[in-house]
């Protein structure tokens, strides 16, 4: 039997990943739409049949709360801007619906920290589950550069670096909360976070990363408050890496290098080289359709599954900040 | 009327460089060849005539001191292990000769900084000259990119990135005292602090380095203490970078790449590129020639050059120091 699900949000990937995956599920069967103004809900349900439409200016029995109230929905995708989430996720948890809710987890540690705890203190974890949407670590590339960075003995340096320049007319900067954000790290935390996802499902958890080191700077004044950061981390065993985030820069790459103890693995945008040898991953999506079946088998299963766990959207957060407020100061990492 | 010159070392670099451009210089006559064995003395003067040969071991009237007392010799070369060349600097500046003294200006900054002291407390330093050799200084390529550089408005982020692999068959590593370094970073130190001089010459007053926060690591137990290191820095206009050097790993590069206000410089190997123009920089040869020619203009015009002042080695030095003690730690730069 279907699970029936909601969309908290109406944004561009609740747009271009959520809807249709939602609507493809086997799992799930999508029941209804949210967003703060009912005319983002209703674009967002355009053309699409049987689905109930929920928002703030909707009127009557159409709000947040009439939406968690129905019996025939157990769980909500929650993607609304940073800032606003915690509320919703607190909203739906209390409602006893599951939630997946979009990275980061939070604008900052401490209030995913609290969040976290407040989940534990307040809910039946074994009952309701919260899951944290982190679709990098269901991506074919980085599972088989994990692979092969293990098969070579592991970490022993390594190197991110991924730079782009976001133009004022890509879509995701027409984002208000994105343009003139009020969350740390601007579009380097929406983006960068990722990349930390990637860059720890690779490592794992024998090479977790243990410190950071950063500064971080601004090339292009529209993406204030910082577009661009560079890293040095150590991980647990001692192995030490650089990471360099810009979406400011005139530089357009997308490297995961690694020097293993036996030999080099790079993970160049969709190609793997193991010792030379290429190996290019088919882009098979981006990898919400795995974090969708993911979340309904935890449901299934009753335990949230190991890679949608609050508990990594938090380690990944505890990475960033630690680049964001170190201002060249070794950041110990606790939550790795 | 040319220089009356002595080769103080017999080691890789005087072979190759120092010998064949003192007996081209049109500035420099070669008078002698000091060395601490007459064998390795002997093996560098092969087939040159006209050399007398000095050494420890060559008997009466033929050790450093007595080099030094030669009225007909009023500038050396020196270019000895690291951990021995302070002392040689000054017993030749003390004998009143003018001296060109190899990189790194000595193993540590408290050493470098006591022997500046030293200097300028004890000798007249308007009538006998110390000049530290770094030949990165006078490479075209460091020179062109710098130029590309100031031209697209100044730096707002960058990177350098140097890895190979030094294996045991490396003449350089042949070399007992680098091979079992008793100096802090071994080949980091006495490959990178070139690299260091690239950089600090391509960013310039204006972008000179503030601090820099880095962790080290052992690729190759046999490069042991350390062969890589990983750094983040910024400048004093608070431009950000990353440093990569490591002669342990199986990736190979050599990049140096800058984020400016007017778009993208990068030099890799000996190629710069401009905003995607790409110009090819011949390679002439490894500076020697313009180094021994610049210590001779020196000479002639009582003022050591300004590429060639002990306070840049110092500079140099400082920050391969800063990145050795870092242990992920902010140091700031102080003598930049």
């Amino acid at each position: 039997m279907s699970i029936g699900v909601a969309i908290i949000g109406s944004g561009i990937f609740a747009r271009e990943e959520h809807l249709p995956v939602a609507r493809a599920s086997p799992d799930f069967a999508l029941k209804a739409i949210y967003s703060r103004s009912l005319q983002s809900a209703q674009n967002l349900a355009s053309g699409v049949e049987g689905v109930d439409l929920y928002s703030e200016d909707a009127g009557a029995g159409r709000s947040y709360a009439d939406l968690l109230a129905r019996e025939d929905v157990q769980a909500v995708i929650i993607a609304l801007p940073i800032l606003a989430q915690p509320e919703y996720i607190k909203q739906a948890l209390s409602a006893g619906k599951h939630v997946l809710s979009e990275k980061p987890i939070a604008k900052d540690l401490a209030t995913a920290q609290e969040l976290l705890q407040w989940y534990t203190a307040n809910i039946d974890t074994s009952k309701t589950l919260w899951a944290v949407a982190e679709n990098y670590r269901y991506l074919a590339k980085f599972i088989r550069t994990a692979e092969e960075v293990r098969r070579l003995g592991g970490v022993k340096n390594f190197r991110v670096s991924v730079r782009s320049l976001i133009k004022t007319d890509f879509k995701y900067y027409k984002t208000e909360w994105r343009r003139t954000p009020a969350h740390q790290g601007g579009f380097v935390l929406d983006g960068g976070i990722h990349l930390v996802a990637g860059l720890r499902l690779i490592l794992g958890e024998q090479e977790a990363l243990a410190s950071v080191s950063a500064q971080s700077s601004l090339l292009q004044e529209y993406l204030a408050p910082v577009d661009t950061v560079d890293a040095v981390a150590q991980t647990k065993s001692g192995a030490s890496g650089a990471i360099t985030m810009s979406y400011g820069s005139a530089f357009n790459d997308f490297v995961f290098e690694f020097d293993c103890a036996q030999g080099a693995v790079t993970l160049n945008f969709d190609r793997v080289t193991v010792n030379g040898e290429d190996f290019e991953v088919p882009f098979e999506g981006r990898g919400v359709n795995h974090e969708v079946a993911g979340f309904a088998a935890s449901i299934r299963d009753g335990a949230v599954q190991a890679l949608l766990r609050p508990e990594q959207a938090l380690a990944d957060l505890e990475v960033m900040e630690g680049i964001f407020t170190s201002n060249g100061a070794r950041v110990e990492l606790r939550l790795q």
